[in-house]
């Protein structure tokens, strides 16, 4: 931590600034400069009680200089994480492609769309059973009936599955019929269901929330490996903007930056990201282009029926076109479509 | 719902949009203007199946003319809800204000600081007993003991208790200690949470996520009055811009703002609002002086040693100033410090 | 400047930076935490070539310690400035109003409006010459004939004149006619326009770009105050969030936060600042509350019919209510309306 | 326009918004749903009339039903504009390139860089002449010298030459040197500036301001085409968000996006889009993957001693590695590097 002192601060404030760093178990370094001094708190300490100093009279304003996250580090583990998976392997050479609807409709629609999606080249298969739907009007997922559904379509057209959890309570419930749980961006910050996720066994997908800072998306993900679960997937899936043209903004930048900062397969959601079908292609091939380690993308078999996000899953044969854009622009990046 | 042709749509497509609205379960109402014609949705259908329509060929864009909020509605009920508890009013003519500090501490820090907000003329206790932090090795709260010394703080100083509920299984366990449950920013869109607290019979103060609109605010408290608790209160407390300078923005014209649309009492936090000591106050002011109808206030017996907030919480001295220019700004919009 | 040095940073990757801090013309100071270095650059040298090296190997982030900004600091003047113009005092003890309509459209919309925000207490009158219009096609402004009639308007009714300026070519043709030259939001950053304010010898208002920070505003003002021309008034209008359902989201933490870093006085335009009629009242008492210098509000003798911002502007007998109410919230912070 | 009634106005507040409709020059249409009105003003009249009643009683809201721009959408335009200056098409099968260093520096610096591009497959040079600083103590660019340089520069490499124009005095004196005119993100809606660049015969290059919507940057070229210059190019150079990260937040999905609104050419600035060096590579193929017709990259012969963004220029190397890069991925989006 460091204390930027004001180039008006006295002696006396710094002094006491010195003296405060060192009640807090730090210990003082001082940088005179012409115009001000630094104060440099060495060690390790009570973080807070130097966070507060940024009101204190003569400080301008308080710097952190460590990062607050560790085990997701790309410092601790250079090499990068491969979350392997019912023989899929995310964040190795191969670009890995989950697909399937919004949210498991009925047996038919879930079937026609996974057969589809596997023809294409899809591995893992999507669908919500639990909806988080901001109004409580809205349908809210047909619960188990739906994953029942999912590992069935899943084992019969050798897909994996993953699907999103919402609460505590689901967790035990949800564990033998998916392969990977997936943490939406309205969960990002709940802490609690973080911490039970890191004493579960499979791998998590973490979306990023809306509003979520690259560090506070790594913290989140912390949360989950200080419990022991080290199998984490990131994911951007779109950022809340000025802009309203979209229903996000989808932060493709996310992807090399992440790949920067810590050592975990990152993966790209362009059908959140845009929410508009004819924008999910370009940002599917954008992602891929970027480094992306896999995709999610929505696929309905009549995505004008869909009983949610219709307007941004893809028909199958929109599908099965972008994964031969994709095939096409892996290899300029050093990847293939797995 | 109203469905928005482009200049260049042909009759054909027109005639297609028409045919969905119908199977939609809507009728469909058209009227054409010079360039362009635009198809109405009326009455009650599958409101998804038109959002879909908005990458239709032909159309230019879906807009939603309902609002998708019922219950909170200033339209049901234009009158305004005082929510009554334990002897306060929130909602009526008294600006109540709520003070305390951030996280439970110990039992000197609770209590010092308790005393010193009820003298000032604080009417309700704030104390956190489960942290919501974004890193998980951060002070996490004492949980149920902390608690404990709020109840028996309140009772000492005739002052109610709310503090935050962060899961499901906390709920019952809180309910005998406190008056008024809060729901904090990062979980708002919890919605498993929100269903749970729908349940309960007790107040619920609802904080505005960092990124959430207005309309996902009101639909949040939605949930709850869905579930049978009309005690709803919101609370404006900061949101993410691009402006680093203060932790949030603070959105002061969510208090004017909530107050048109829906007939739930508004509140304002300026601790987290602004996340500075020296902002608050300000801050505090312009609440009243925009209507609000309470405050959360964070005050802190010795904030350079508090274990979490410290930078934003008041010195008790401070607090009291702040009542003083409370009491003279509360008439000026009608009212009295409660 | 301060280069924070990663945890894995080498021996040779910390001498590499000592050695380019040198060439800089700084002189280095290394401080040694335990797990990480940092490196700071003293004395006055070319700052971009240490901005440059945070993307240099082994470097984490560089931060900057100084301000950018000097000359509008609070620290080189801390009594504060008071813009003395025409018997008007603006950054003294009383509030001054300044309203009028949006654009001059007419001598009997001007003369009218102007006799009812006289007659209710305001001192400036504003009105619009020259329009900055998002489309080509909008009414444009009257130019040199709106000008000539806020002149003879507040001569008639003893109110000063604001009136923004677009375009360099526009300074000396306004300077007869105004006694403050206002600076648009879209001009905040038009640095050509800004260096020619810098010349003028009349008061320049500068409007808070609907994306800038704090510290660009400064900057902007810096540089009106490096040409010579020390009476700069600055003023928040709203900024650009997420939320659409005003025009921009107003805010009010910018007054006590520019206060606390600059000497000049702070404005606040609730108007532009919400772009609703209804929510111009409390965010202009919130404003006073907050401890503005001064208020910009448009009124209009009949907004329904006005040509441009109607939804914004305030009928006469509103302002002059509003103008009651913040006369009873002025003492809270020891002012009064002037 | 469409008003919006409130499921609870009057059959009087209809009324009174139907006749306004009419006193407006608009023809009124009224749907009547189950719970609410919606009057459609049909036809052409006087605008800003019909957004003021967002405030009148009864209404809940207006909504604008046709695009504000026409020159410049892709309704008017199906096949797209190409850009055709010098032998170089921008907008046709082939992806253009344009590299350069953020200014011009020196002969050596210019030269060097030009001819490392030149090698590598750019076809257009970029160097800043006049250089818009948020600080008036940073470096202002060495103005028509810098052009002097960059036209001898240009016509030995045989490159293109573009060069961002500040102020209209600069235009007449800037069209010798210069095959493409380049308007900053801050000027992008410096209105008096666009007007003129109307009247100009050289094609404009008009860069997205950091926090305008896709509507106002069309607005913008609006403004230049409807002053009769047809040869408009639009780019996406990072908006910006809650994310501090990156300078800027890119938002690549504006490239399908405005390829879909407009028929003008759009293009990408990674260099400026993300400010780090270490980002720009991932970035142009991504913007290249979802369908740029250019790209903008800062080179530099030698970025750490860059007088200006150094930490965002490529090393040539590094340029001449991405331009391999992309050669692979245009065929993807059946183009190739021009």
């Amino acid at each position: 931590m460091i204390v930027n002192m004001s180039d008006k601060a006295t002696e006396k404030e710094i002094a006491h600034i010195i003296e405060r760093i060192r009640e807090a178990g730090y210990t003082p370094h001082v940088t005179r400069g012409v115009e001000r001094a630094i104060v440099a708190a060495v060690g390790n300490g009570r973080r807070h009680e130097i966070e507060a100093l940024q009101v204190a009279p003569g400080v301008d304003n308080v710097m952190a200089i460590a990062q607050p996250f560790k085990l997701v580090s790309r410092q601790v583990k250079p090499e990068g994480t491969v979350v392997n998976v019912g023989g899929v392997a995310i964040g190795g050479p191969g670009v890995v492609v989950i697909a399937g609807p919004c949210s498991v409709e009925s047996r038919e629609q879930l079937f026609s769309t996974a057969e589809a999606i596997a023809k294409a080249g899809a591995r893992v298969l999507r669908g919500g059973a639990f909806k988080p739907r901001s109004s409580p009007y809205s349908f809210q997922g047909h619960g188990e009936d739906a994953l029942k559904l999912l590992r069935e379509a899943g084992e019969k057209f050798k897909l994996l599955v993953i699907s999103e959890v919402m609460e505590i309570s689901q967790i035990p419930m949800m564990l033998p019929y998916v392969d990977i749980l997936q943490l939406g961006a309205r969960n990002m910050q709940n802490f609690n269901l973080l911490r039970e996720l890191g004493k579960v066994r499979k791998p998590v997908l973490v979306k990023r929330g809306i509003a979520a800072t690259f560090e506070e998306l790594l913290l989140s993900a912390e949360y989950i490996m200080a419990g022991g679960n080290y199998d984490v997937i990131l994911c951007e899936r779109g950022i809340r903007t000025f802009e309203t043209y979209t229903r996000n903004t989808m932060d493709i930048s996310a992807i090399p930056i992440i790949h920067k900062l810590s050592h975990l397969p990152m993966t790209a959601d362009p059908s959140h990201g845009t929410g508009r079908r004819d924008k999910v292609a370009p940002m599917a091939r954008a992602s891929v282009a970027a480094g992306a380690d896999a995709l999610l993308i929505e696929v309905h078999c009549d995505p004008n029926k869909a009983w949610s996000d219709g307007a941004q899953s893809l028909f199958p044969e929109q599908f099965a076109k972008l994964m031969d854009e994709l095939r096409m622009i892996a290899p300029a990046v050093g990847r293939k479509v797995a």
